[in-house]
Parts: C-alpha cells; structure tokens; sequence
C-alpha cells in the first residue's frame, strides 16, 4: 500500500491531475468515480488506483478490476483526488484517437452529425456538449486547439462517460477544416444571433455540422462567413443569448427529431 | 468612503452573500457586474456600492445609478464580492413575489408554460433554467422548497437577468400544487426515463407543466405518478440521462417551436 504522498506514482497521478502537458505528453486522462471506471474501455484503462476505505467498502468489486489495482491509504488518496469529496477509486486512461477526415464519413449508417466549437471555454460546457452529442446520436465533435481542455478534469466527469465513445477531433486550422467539410459535402450551420433563419427550417437529415462559438463573444464573424448557413434560436423576453452548452442541445435534438421521422 | 471591513454595512453585505436566512429576513437578493445592475428595475434597486477604481473607470456610468452609489475601497469591495475577480459593482435587490395562481392564468395572451422543478440541486442548473425558460417563452417556474436556493449568487448570476422577468414560487407541498394545476386544466408531464412516450409527441399549445426532478435521483415515483403524462427524451449511445437544465431546455424549445406554428 502506499502510504506516502512522496511516492513517484502518486507525484505523477498529481502532474496527470493539474498539467495538460503531461497529460499529452503520456497521451493519457484521469477519471474518478466506480462509474466512469467501470465503463472505461478495458484495454484503454492502464492503472487503477483505490483507497483503502474503498477497498473495504467494495469487496465485491470485479476481481479484473481489482487484481489491477493499486492501493493507497485514505490520505494519500485525498491528495491524489480532483475532488472535495473522492469516491476512492481513479484510472488512468489511454486517449483513442479519431481521424478527422473518418468524422466526414457516414458512422454506422448514420449520416454525419458534427459539433464543431471555436473558442468555448467553460470546461463544463465543454463535457456536457460531449454528453449530449452522444444523447442526441452526434457522430463526432470538433475542437478549435484554444478550446478549454478535452482531458482536464472537470471536462471528463461533465461527459459522464461519453468522453470514452464520442470521437472528438482537436483542429488547428479552423477555416481549413471547414473548407474540407464542405468538399465532403457536409452542411455547415453558424448559431448566430440576428439576420438567420430560424434553427428549426433547415433540413438537418443531410450531413450536418454545428458550428458554436464562445461563451462571451459567439463566432468570430471570418467563422461565421465560411459556414454555409447561418441559423438563429429564437428568444423570448429580454434574453440575448443561451448558454453555450444550452444552444448546441437544443441544434442537436433538433437533428435527433428530425432524423426519427 | 467605506474603507474598512468592519463598517456596518459591509458586515451586512457580507452576510447577505453568504446567509440565506438574512436574504430572505430582508426579502432582498444581491447581484453584481455592470450589466446584471443595469437590467435591474429601478424601483427594486435598494442599494448599491462600487469600487474606487470601478468610479474612475466608468465616469459616464448613469448619474441616476452613481448619485445612489456608495464608494468603498478596493480591498473592502474585494472583501464584499462573492466573485475572485469583481467588477466593482454591487446592488442589493428587492425581490418581487409572484402568486402561485397567477401562474395557472394566461399571461400577456399566452397559455401557462410553466417549468416545476424539484428538488433540483445545482445552482447553475438552476439559473440557467430561468435564462432558458426567459429565451424560450415559459410563463413561470415553480420550485420546491428543498431546490437550490433560488436568491444565491451562483444562481442569480447564472440566470444573466431572467431572475428579475421570470415568475417564480417556491411551494411547500408539491403534490397539492399538482393538484390545483390539474384544477386549472393546466397538462403536466413528468420527464421520466422509460416506459414513457417521446417529448415530440405531445401537443405543447394547451397549458403546460414540465416536471423536472433531480440531478441524481430524476422526480420521485409518487410526483411521477400524480403528473398527467410521462415522457422522455430519446437517448442514443449508452447516455442514461442528460444534465437537468439541458433536459429542461430542450422541452422548453420544443413549446416554443410548436407554440411559433
């Protein structure tokens, strides 16, 4: 058992916890919780890390699981943890990688059915955009690279899991990768605030991409001019715009309804 | 100008940040940042307190706003904001009740579209609720007293300025509200997980309710049970739920879309 917060391991799990460099120099993520490890990809889960009290209120754990595991002393573990309150159990997780030009292609039958953000910064945004896009039955995700980061923490437990399934693509080139998209014939929609049509008069059972800006400021307007169309969410009272997180849903569902009919 | 923190008035700004009991005691809410005092109606602006540096920095702020302002140093306002980096601006706002039936009536020519939540957790779910329902036309929201607290700063901040248009009531005994909801002819719909129908599929133009349970937990079956429909979101991938506020939002434009036909 480890007992020191001394310990290499525990001083790496502690880097892999705050310093995106790490993370991506290790090609690696953190998830805590039973959940989100029980439902990590078995081969993609390299270590797993558990508490003692953990360890004695889960003698039913999956013995694979278990055999894997490497225990720490409560107090170390509180030191290892993002959160106020650790369940006690944490993985390292191997990335799997997506191809951005496989997101072009149909997925299982599927038409393609893109969130792409520019910009956005709020990492629980960031995580709930994954969740939903899975909900919604999205193909895959899109990352400006000044986007908050896919792999902190605080992104991960957003995602509720669909970090793990959601094939997500980090772009460098913004206005190049739409350029690609509109060679593969994929529909791209800028959520923009005034002089759109409304979100809901668009045929959306075609290859579709979202486009979403920042929190503050929407799309820059050279993003906004590249896209194919532009659409608007209308808004009642004397709201000027929808979370972020919020507007790319309701886009989302949008698709899934319109796909179901 | 204030320029210690163990002024009355600072002790008392403190203690309305942090205590729910003093807000509601003086039946008052506090909100911060230029844009959240400006939207607030002038007859509920009660007090207000800037910085120094904001005073300099904003000379052509309104002399309506400045001649009600107390300046109080930078250090005592960073002593008195609930944000790490303030803006310099704080109001204390009367709140305004609305009456539980009012709700059940027309209001400015439309249907009640009311959202119910209970027992919802999240201050942020919380205030983004509000700024969707605002956006996307509801009438009103009525909580259970066990939510979030409706007066927190996380929430008012997260409502971006709904919290001053959107009705609000916080009801003791949920079942009975049912009750006269139904009296009212009011259609309620629980959002469940299963055995339900889709969202889509229900004619939204009538007087609606949505109920909107727990971030955890979702609605108790006995709430479930007294609601007059039970529908669902559809989910794809291996998505159990979405985040509260997405859910409630995304049946909130799906009203406004068939209420805009």
């Amino acid at each position: 058992m480890i007992i020191s917060t001394a310990n290499q391991k525990v001083k790496r799990i502690l880097k892999l916890q705050k310093k995106a460099k790490a993370r991506n120099e290790e090609h690696v993520f953190l998830v805590e919780g039973i959940r989100l490890t029980r439902e990590a990809p078995k081969e993609r889960l390299l270590e797993l890390y558990i508490s003692e009290t953990f360890l004695q209120k889960h003698p039913g754990l999956d013995d694979r699981l278990l055999r894997r595991a490497e225990v720490v002393s409560d107090e170390v573990f509180a030191h290892m943890s993002d959160t106020k309150t650790p369940q006690g159990i944490l993985a390292v997780i191997r990335r799997e990688d997506a191809r951005l030009e496989s997101l072009f292609e149909k997925r299982d039958g599927t038409e393609p059915f893109l969130i792409v953000l520019d910009h956005l910064q709020d990492p629980g945004n960031l995580g709930t955009i994954l969740r939903t896009a899975e909900g919604a039955g999205a193909t895959g995700v899109i990352l400006t690279k000044d986007c908050a980061d896919l792999y902190q923490p605080k992104t991960i437990r957003s995602t509720m899991g669909a970090i793990y399934r959601m094939p997500a693509v980090i772009v460098e080139d913004l206005k190049a990768t739409l350029g690609k998209m509109k060679e593969c014939g994929i529909h791209t929609y800028a959520a923009h605030l005034d002089d759109s049509r409304f979100y809901d008069e668009e045929d959306y059972t075609k290859a579709t991409a979202f486009l979403i800006g920042n929190e503050g400021n929407g799309l820059p307007q050279e993003i906004c001019t590249e896209a194919e169309h532009r659409i608007k969410i209308p808004m009642h009272g004397q709201v000027e715009s929808l979370n972020a997180a919020m507007a790319a849903g309701i886009l989302m569902y949008e698709v899934c309804r319109q796909r179901r009919r």
